[in-house]
């Protein structure tokens, strides 16, 4: 089956399409100062991006992994998520309290999606 | 491609399907005082059901994503994972110890299925 | 949709395929007195190997979920990856940074790929 990769970086590429599913790179916020809405403001602005970049949208989600670093901040993920997204555009999601993420990184999220 | 969303909660859906394919939230037990293999027989239980909505079942899995937040407990988790499973339905499968999953929260588990 | 499962063990298998995609387990090392970079060169040979035994390879990767426990040896990581894969064939990636996944294991996969 065919592949499409776009967006490369000296690791990996940022989307991966194949028989039209979208499997994006773990995102990040860009200023590591943030506190946790603004990180998480800051990726999903990312998100649309790199969707836009291979073609689909937030309105096109499948799944959602969520990795953040202090459990307790949680509410404040959710609040920038929500004014992010339609309810009707929900993906299925988990949220995972990880040991570490990158210096100052407070959330990470893996998306797949559908175009 | 269209995309099938089923169970809605606030902040994500229970399952999205599209092209064949089943992304399930990630599934937590119900009773937080239970321990290991009490709450991943719950969950289970619970998967049963959301496989279930729409329209899988636990012969159709694809992969499973497992979180724990006590990596010591792993053979109380698989006691309940294989008195659940037949061994030909096993999906491919990764089991992660991580910080946190909320309070109380033991383990949770993420799958993709068919249908 | 039918399922092709390979590589049976006590509690999954190695591979399981759906339309044209393959989920794969968590894959470690083998030798647990290895230093990062040594566990993910072996890693990766056996990656190799269950990529070929369900007819594919690593110019077919999708994604990448990478779990270490240390996340201050990522450099080490991304070493042993970029010897291993061509630039052009890099998948979607995330790396994070996670509690435990066993007795010295300092690093986890979990890929997808097609054929």
């Amino acid at each position: 089956m065919s592949i499409e990769r776009i967006g490369p970086a000296e690791i990996m590429h940022d989307v991966v399409v194949s028989n039209g599913v979208l499997y994006l790179g773990g995102i990040t916020g860009d200023d590591m100062d943030g506190d946790m809405y603004a990180q998480t403001r800051e990726l999903l602005a990312s998100a649309d991006q790199v969707l836009a970049s291979a073609g689909s949208s937030k309105k096109k989600l499948l799944s959602a992994t969520i990795f953040i670093t202090d459990f307790s901040q949680k509410p404040a993920m959710n609040r920038a998520w929500a004014e992010w997204l339609d309810p009707a555009d929900m993906p299925a999601r988990a949220t995972i309290g990880v040991a570490d993420l990158g210096p100052g990184v407070l959330i990470e999220i893996s998306f797949t999606a559908t175009r």
